[in-house]
């Protein structure tokens, strides 16, 4: 069975976990790879070019998105985010499954110009757990709270746009049913045409 | 997360291995249940009613039909075989996945009334590993082994109907495989509503 990679698109609530989720999934599978976004904002402190983004001016990412050099970029708080092309497609190339973190927006975008993407939306075991975990981080005020909730009820409406949805309620555990989904998502017809047309080919020539 | 069971349709070219493929499932892990046919033809030596199929006359499969008692149902070389409704919505409440082996034409007669379903087609490595597999047997002739090919390159056709394929190599890792595989199905959002449906409405009262 050809293994091409797949594009995994990862969403979900602001404190659902989705960043450690992933972080842990690409360190404990070589198969998978973590795009990083480009953005014209500025670095915060201890973020580093190439680790957390890819750290544009505004001339250079409006010639990435004239050059098709995205392959999905959207607007922010006056700042540009978006997911260069080529290390995404290099990847593709080498059999890894891409990792993309983004929004509900980007991930319709994706799924238009690559159909075999993967759409993967991370739930919260509870909307209260999900309150509590954005309490738990102690960095938050009360009103950035209210408007993550706010958001998350917003996305809750999109979700039936995904291929998948996952509780991470046990990290560990939400790892592992997450590497499940994608391997399984490998073994759909569309994306094993070529492996099938061999088989249907070899029967031919018996 | 609910847990509704599944059906679970298996299919496959003859000799490639799935009936024993289904019963290391089955015997493995508890989720799953074996759903047994009905058939009007006769018992071979060996087989127990109840076991490998519920023998049945004539009149009692008939009046099955009649009964609306049969999900799928299909003649073939003067007898009728079908898939009882009872045990398969018994076990299904139960929140157990039922495996149905069965052919493409009751695959999708069951896709019709259940498209929850998930049609999973067993494939060999290749398809001179098939024929190998077929002639190692040692029981059927040539001609038998022939017919058993152009069915197969009969039913190849149709394998872009199903929702996965698996490559049936190692027997246990395939078992491994089909676990996931049926397991990532249960994480698709159109068999999450309520649970879905839960988290919004609990978003909308925080």
């Amino acid at each position: 069975m050809d293994r091409k990679g797949i594009i995994i698109v990862v969403s979900g609530f602001s404190g659902v976990g989705k960043g450690t989720l992933m972080k842990e999934l690409v360190a404990r599978y070589d198969r998978y790879a973590l795009s990083i976004s480009a953005t014209t904002r500025d670095p915060r402190p201890g973020e580093v070019n190439g680790r957390e983004y890819f750290f544009l001016t505004n001339d250079e990412f409006e010639n990435l998105i004239r050059e098709n050099g995205l392959i999905e970029h959207a607007g922010y708080v006056n700042h540009y985010y978006g997911t260069p092309r080529k290390f995404v497609e290099e990847q593709l190339d080498k059999g890894r499954d891409v990792i993309l973190e983004i929004e509900i927006q980007g991930a319709l975008q994706i799924k238009e110009q690559y159909p075999d993407a993967v759409l993967l939306f991370v739930m919260p075991p509870s909307a209260s757990e999900l309150k509590t975990r954005l309490e738990g981080r102690g960095t938050e005020t009360e009103q950035v709270i209210a408007q993550r909730l706010n958001r998350a009820r917003e996305e809750s409406v999109g979700i039936e746009n995904y291929d998948y949805i996952v509780i991470n309620d046990d990290l560990d555990e939400c790892v592992t049913r997450v590497d499940e989904i994608i391997r399984s998502a490998h073994n759909t017809p569309s994306r094993n045409l070529d492996y099938i047309n061999e088989i249907r080919n070899e029967l031919n020539e018996l």
